[in-house]
């Protein structure tokens, strides 16, 4: 049994803070603080470059890729850390490509979080004429699979509305017309339960700064099938992913299997906070983090309605449906998110209209939804969210 | 003046230890422990998402690449920081070779660092097949320029000898016959002054974990001189180098200048510890820094020739010609570097045969360097090479 008492007290949560955009930026867990301050002192500091080694710096990115992959039904050695994950999305677009080197169309939807599509536009712009990205309703996605189709490029939770992608159903789709899938699960990792392995994906990639509670800007992740880690040629193609990087060789060879996927040399630091912050996960059943995670949206939702009538429900009121976040839509949705901010509960905005809050049991509870509702109350009801006092800078994903 | 005794005090080198690998992986600058532990904990913790306003995250890439830039000859706004270098060098050949698209070739040579060469091997392999890459050996450079070139990408300093590029009359070689040129400094930047804008190079990438001292996996920059910065295209294109991340459009659009080499959410504690390390260049003229390089290589090659006749230089010997590091070769060049590490002279090795020092004037003096060739007399005199408990395992660049 999850003892979410326990998990609360691995993060430092401000005092007067309720904090609902761990869908974003998850807060600090304490343990990061010392394991960093561990890390420059005893290793940087006392072991210096034999730190690759001794410290085990060379090994962390599939040792850490190893625990980031029991969140996501990965086996081992099939998950690598590394780079961001605009950078990930691009890495697995180009080897899915390689790997349907007849089709030229890649397939994503609206609801896909832009820096993914920008990647793609990127690459795609590389490669020439021929090949074109298709852009279609979150709606519309099943439909528009079809043979033209080389890669399938989703995130499986909507970062507007928590709207969620069936991942095996439409990697099954696809995979009946020969359709490589790649999926983003910036907002599934440390969300719900994801089971790579029985999804049958191809590709995966995600950020770890958001449920994972990595820090801002913590190293990303890539997931490769087993039966195409062999194949998969790697156009970030770096030192690190080479299959001798001492041997310094003129060519180029990849390694075996995901460690291919590395590229340059990996960031340290940031992985030792993220390691420090994944150890919040042991002992945590995904099962039930996702069970409570469904009924603190369900109160609130139900909160939020009954006190505030003018926000409509953006996201699916079926918790199934969604990921663990929850948006309402008001045409004041940028003001009002300021005024809550300045009030202390910390949600985010997303253009054009939606007020944003992520759900996440590890540290939040029921107490909090409904203060967080009681206060949106209070801001919707006396329209405090034309207080010039209230009005700040946006924040950030 | 610079105060070299001043330099030295800022940063943590183990009791009893020389080290000379400054240019694989700086040593801990002692700020860098105060200053991420202050990010962690009044930034990250307190400020949570805000943090990215609040704290100055967001802008920390570009603000923290001016400072890189001081060091270079950059002017502000042509520098940002993110990602790996061998990220950064795909991103600038991408750039490049779309500034010059009637031709097909890069020129680069032996000399360069294989990362670079796997990027751009992975970069022309999904270009197709017109593309190729020309790998010379480094003193055939010049004659290799010629209408046919589209790119030369090379590193300024030889990681393996030190030897140095005329980066200048390369570039204007380059320029003469319609040649765009890309330098990596990861071995120049901290080490010796560089001055891209005389150079007119017109794209420069490098790392900042080896001279900077930023750190294991420290974050790279990409400098782009004015003359391209609005018309390059970046194939990495990333959200944060979007013109209006924040609108969140379905279509990329590049932003203004050196911003749209940005691309995924910047490493902020790993930029953090950077920012720190760069304080110790406050006041610190690069011109002494080389002059007191040079001098103590020289010594350094005096004394070991002197005392170890079997070692042959690899490097240059006029110091003008040379990076801030000295390799000698030998046949048991890799036992001799474990041995070497083992009595607490930190170097490393360079296959096949090459043993590698670098000479960092911040907190190496002429004392370090005597010692050092004193104790690599002793293991050569008396054959310590073989004895088994100074067998160890290899360190990383």
């Amino acid at each position: 049994m999850t003892d979410f008492a326990k998990t609360r007290a691995l993060f430092h949560v401000p005092e007067g803070i309720v904090y609902m955009d761990g869908n974003s930026l998850g807060p600090l867990p304490i343990a990061a603080k010392e394991r960093v301050a561990k890390m420059l002192t005893d290793e940087w500091g006392e072991q210096l470059i034999r730190g690759w080694n001794s410290a085990g710096w060379y090994v962390q990115p599939r040792r850490v890729g190893d625990r980031v992959g029991k969140l996501i039904g990965a086996p081992e050695n099939t998950v690598v850390m590394g780079d961001t994950l605009s950078i990930k999305v691009y890495q697995a677009l180009a080897s899915a490509l390689d790997l349907n080197p007849k089709r030229k169309a890649v397939l994503s939807d609206s609801g896909n979080f832009p820096s993914d599509l920008y990647m793609a536009q990127g690459l795609l712009g590389s490669l020439g004429k021929d090949h074109v990205l298709k852009v279609v309703e979150p709606e519309e996605v099943e439909q528009a699979i079809d043979e033209s189709v080389a890669v399938l490029m989703l995130t499986e939770v909507d970062y507007r509305t928590g709207r969620l992608h069936d991942m095996k159903a439409l990697t099954q789709k696809a995979h009946a017309v020969g359709v490589i899938t790649i999926w983003d699960l910036a907002h599934s990792v440390g969300a719900l339960p994801v089971d790579l392995t029985a999804a049958q994906a191809d590709f995966a990639v995600g950020c770890t700064y958001k449920y994972l509670n990595g820090g801002p800007g913590a190293p990303a992740f890539i997931y490769v099938a087993p039966k195409h880690a062999e194949t998969a040629r790697p156009a970030l193609s770096g030192w690190m992913g080479h299959a001798a990087p001492f041997a310094f060789d003129l060519d180029y060879a990849p390694a075996p299997g995901i460690e291919r996927m590395r590229c340059g040399t990996p960031p340290v630091i940031a992985l030792t906070a993220l390691d420090a912050a994944l150890d919040a996960w042991e002992g945590v059943s995904m099962q039930e983090v996702r069970k409570k995670s469904i009924e603190l949206i369900d109160l609130f939702i139900a909160e939020v309605e009954a006190r505030c009538p003018d926000l409509v429900l953006a996201s699916p009121r079926d918790g199934q449906k969604r990921g663990s976040q929850v948006s309402f839509r008001h045409a004041k949705g940028y003001a009002i998110m300021q005024a809550l901010i300045a009030r202390g509960v910390i949600g985010d905005f997303r253009a054009p209209d939606a007020i944003r809050f992520g759900v996440t049991p590890l540290y939040l509870a029921r107490d909090d939804v409904v203060q967080a509702a009681e206060t949106l109350e209070d801001i919707m009801t006396n329209r405090l969210w034309d207080r010039p006092d209230y009005l700040r800078k946006a924040a950030v994903t």
